[in-house]
């Protein structure tokens, strides 16, 4: 894969993981400033969601991308926000009581019990208008022209076409459509059209050919789908303290999941094949694709 | 106000209302075809809301503002249907349980009624997402200058610092926070930000001056608060058959409104007022603004 000693990738991936972190966590707490007046409300419920959680693994996937094209940081970091953005309001609606129905998120109390249900559903719209709104405004200007572009492309990944038609399957499959097919379609919509999205984010803020954008879609693709086998994984043997969300959920709901349909010895060695077939896209970028490397390869090996 | 004798002008209102609404409902059925998978139910839940229903008034507004700067019928549709979407997706949130909790609208059962709740906050949220990437797309090109500044103010106004910030306000400001100033201000966030988009729209897609920018703002924010008091005086005159939604429901809610504070007469006059007010904005459109004169007047005296 990489020439580069492991200890050395290792070390860039972690601070590479903790700039982003940081950088979007200044970023939202830039964005959402508290208003002086009753709607303050909403913003408190935006940043209690959106401030200091998660791994922010979409942005720190967009950031990478964009960096193997030389993209200024500060336009790859919106894009970043905006789709991370677009992540944090999925969360807080498929939280909700009609949804999954989940308490605990990232450690803490999800917003509808934090808050209630009403300004759940209203921080959740909140953060979607949000996230068209940083995208398309870009005071850093990259061309209206990608602007527009990232637009469309992150609108389709999080509507009915996408992570809003995943999340569809998911609730309303029949029990007899949820085989290994069908879960990949359910999953490729629901997780894997904005992880896509995030890849496809670099080569066009990067303006990146067409071969180019095919192999980090690829990758994207491959990732998308390991990643959700990581997470079926962490939901059957994860710690809940580690995790910070309640776990064995799918098994109680009775859910199939990739663990439920191959077991998890099975589902371990796929995720494996899938990230070995995820890094083999990024031989054209030789060692300047080392960071996504690394990065496939910490997608499933996470104890979060 | 314009010279055309009152007769023809009411006739074409009528003429250009109808066109409006066929042309987005036509719009509607192109965009929601229903795939053949379980997600079909999404696809349902988005055409129940949005198929056939409403006065339509923010498209019209929109292509009537267009209109004047002779931009193509194509181009200012489309940007009337993601407007519309958005009010869509708002409607459908609002009347979740958790918010307004309400069974009717449209004369129809509302969609966590006709479907269910998580249904309900999906449609509602792929209609948000489909806005954008309607906007944003426009195969019929508007330059992406246009689309990109469209879409920045299109998500400025449906999100906190719009709609969802008015509707936040609405449902969580304390009685003593009521008066006509903080009245003022919720309606111009929760009802006012979206029509004053349509205006805008309109002279963005025009590439309007500056100044004629000002005046259709300056109409749109009248027009936005007369909507909004005659909206509040059908809540306590309306027929519910005529509206097609539950009524009398702010004073069983003990919610403060326009005509709670000022009495029917008063808000009666005050809207009457706004109209003027919106027409006079109209003047340096002479004949032109005719239509959008029309529909000021409309906007108070209808029964629905």
């Amino acid at each position: 894969m990489s020439t580069i000693p492991e200890g050395v990738l290792r070390s860039s991936l972690q601070e590479a993981m903790a700039d982003v972190a940081r950088e979007i966590d200044a970023a939202f707490e830039a964005e959402l400033q508290l208003p002086d007046d009753p709607s303050a409300r909403l913003y408190e419920a935006m940043r209690h969601a959106a401030v200091g959680g998660g791994k922010r693994l979409r942005p720190l996937l967009t950031c990478t991308a964009a960096d193997l094209f030389g993209v200024p940081r500060s336009q790859s970091l919106r894009a970043g926000l905006a789709v991370e953005c677009i992540h944090v309001h999925s969360l807080i609606h498929d939280d909700l009581p009609c949804m999954d129905d989940d308490a605990l998120r990232r450690g803490k109390p999800t917003v509808h019990v934090a808050f209630d249900e009403a300004t759940a559903v209203l921080a959740g719209d909140a953060l979607l208008a949000l996230s068209f709104q940083i995208l398309s405004a870009a005071p850093t200007h990259p061309s209206a022209e990608v602007r527009a572009h990232l637009v469309t492309e992150l609108a389709r990944a999080s509507g009915a076409w996408g992570m809003a038609g995943g999340q569809m399957l998911d609730l309303f499959a029949a029990p007899d459509e949820h085989d290994l097919k069908a879960i990949t379609r359910l999953q490729r919509l629901k997780t894997g059209a904005l992880i896509g999205w995030c890849l496809d984010a670099g080569a066009i803020l990067g303006e990146a050919s067409g071969d180019v954008r095919t192999h980090l879609r690829g990758y994207g693709q491959k990732l998308g789908l390991a990643f959700q086998i990581a997470d079926d994984l962490l939901d059957v043997c994860g710690e809940e303290a580690a995790v910070g969300k309640r776990l064995q959920k799918d098994a109680e709901q009775g859910k199939a999941t990739f663990v439920s349909l191959l077991g998890v010895e099975r589902a371990r060695q796929q995720a494996d094949l899938l990230i070995e077939q995820a890094v083999e896209h990024l031989r054209p970028f030789g060692s300047r694709g080392s960071l996504l490397a690394e990065l496939a390869e910490f997608v499933i090996a996470r104890d979060r």
